[in-house]
């Protein structure tokens, strides 16, 4: 049954390819950059956002060249963008390492974000199509007024679920559906074709990114490489917290004066984490999840009727069982 | 005599409408951004970047909403490199008030910073000139590339003459020569006129830079808007100090030792100051950005003669004798 399809196994030779390529690329003849490039390569990832290009492009008439060429530049836009969001979020540790800004310093992190940034750029001015500069141009500025929403909301315990959503369609949402967008556009794909891509990479980015909040609240340390609940640390307020916070009765209440709280010790972090685990948040969450799942899958059978189709769906479905 | 053109005044009415057309850019309706935007043009500037971009482009046939659009987009991107500067250097005052980052956090710093360039990058897209956009990427990259160099070589004695030109080639001659080269480019000039700017801006923004550097050892606190002696306090190695360093005796040893300590009190920085001034740095300075001058300008009567290039051969002048 195609929809079997192991998504991994399906381009496992281009992502190896793409690996070789980064690193290459990343052999920056500057100091500092030279270090500060390949570390945040090796943090790893899962390189979420060139899967999504590669696959999007393989389902059309695409050139290798210039595919590889926007999923390298739309994981370098990924990782220079965590260089910045480390300053922004104040955080330490990131996938179980220090982040760049803890190990080199504010100012090193701030020059590597802006220096992958340029870089990135230069990539796809080099893919020489205009679609494509004009999507990115776009998407990085939608992407900073996701990330100042973040800024102004952190502590906002009266922030809304729309809010939620405004800030993580163009925090996460934006760059996945550009990665899914960029890869068809570059490969001969029809402007329904794209638009069908655009919108499958929203919907499941939205998706990503809720499963990414519950299991900061769900899941262990050696599950994700960090601390959990470091969003309730850091007072960013996700869907499980506005849900729980919403329920109404003693714990809704208690949980809104513990978010609330600027610095909290880690007693008060624990209970809040609790609260939230034991409330009905998670739950519905998965369920908002599942819903937006299903909206990115729904126009999947207007593509080419290919494998790579079907690694979409699946790739979907991984999205939403993931546990780390 | 042409040479006496008053290039303010000569692009008088021009700089009027860019500054409106800026702040009418900058009413960015999003919270934070709304404010930093504003504040960052505020802070004034000279507008050095979009007079140099004026009077290139006023050499040709230029388009005017092009034109200007390069204008602003270039003032745009050294606004947000401003922002990203004073969180490198950690900064707190600048022209007199106190930088984004002291005022608003790094983070915000580090967003608006962010969102300005790749607002830049959408209105360099517009003008859709290929080599126009393929240069402002490249001069992004290797403005990070001077920028790092700034923070590897901080409160490094060591450091060659060498080393501090090529770091102000990229930090602040790059970026000047852009404006002028691309202001020129969307204008219709010749792959030769185009290179003529290229290299008269290459110079000035050298000249520029050291300019700035004696000024920030020999000016006062109401002439520069900031306290004087700011690189010693930084510990950002400059011309005149390298010169000083080097002149041999125990003048120059007691100021290698002090700029070499990581904190250093006030008496310790005024000394150090008092060292710089009484050394022959400054005046060799001067010579050396008059030198710069000199080449910025020889080839300047392969363009056009109008009143833009007795423009920039007095914007040279300007440069060389500013006190602030």
């Amino acid at each position: 049954m195609v929809l079997t399809v192991n998504p991994l196994k399906l381009i496992n030779k281009d992502l190896k390819k793409l690996e070789f390529r980064l690193r290459e690329f990343l052999q920056i003849p500057v100091p500092v950059l030279s270090e500060t490039g390949v570390y945040l390569l090796e943090a790893g990832g899962k390189r979420v956002r060139p899967i999504f290009a590669l696959l999007a492009g393989k389902l059309f008439n695409y050139d290798e060249s210039t595919l590889f060429t926007v999923a390298m530049a739309i994981e370098i836009i990924h990782m220079a963008s965590l260089a910045h969001d480390d300053i922004v979020d104040d955080s330490t540790l990131r996938r179980g390492r220090p982040t760049l800004a803890a190990r080199w310093g504010k100012a090193a992190a701030v020059v590597t974000g802006d220096y992958l940034l340029a870089q990135a750029m230069q990539l796809i001015y080099g893919v020489k199509n205009k679609e494509v500069t004009s999507l990115l141009a776009h998407t990085s500025t939608e992407m900073c007024r996701g990330e100042i929403c973040q800024i102004q909301a952190s502590h906002d315990t009266r922030q809304s679920v729309h809010d939620y959503f405004y800030k993580i369609r163009r925090k996460t949402a934006l760059l996945l559906s550009l990665s899914c967008e960029a890869g068809a556009v570059v490969s001969g794909a029809s402007r329904e074709e794209a638009r069908v891509l655009r919108q499958y990479g929203q919907c499941l980015g939205v998706a990503f990114q809720i499963m990414d909040d519950v299991l900061d609240i769900e899941a262990t340390k050696e599950e994700i490489g960090k601390p959990p609940a470091s969003d309730v640390r850091q007072g960013i307020i996700t869907l499980p917290m506005l849900i729980a916070m919403n329920e109404g009765g003693a714990g809704s209440v208690r949980l809104r004066e513990l978010l609330t709280r600027k610095e909290k010790t880690t007693a008060e972090v624990a209970e809040a984490t609790a609260l939230i685990r034991r409330s009905g948040g998670p739950a519905r969450c998965r369920e908002t999840a599942r819903r937006f799942i299903t909206a990115a899958c729904r126009k999947l059978p207007l593509l080419p009727d290919k494998p790579e189709r079907a690694a979409l769906a699946r790739m979907a479905e991984i999205v939403l069982n993931r546990r780390s």
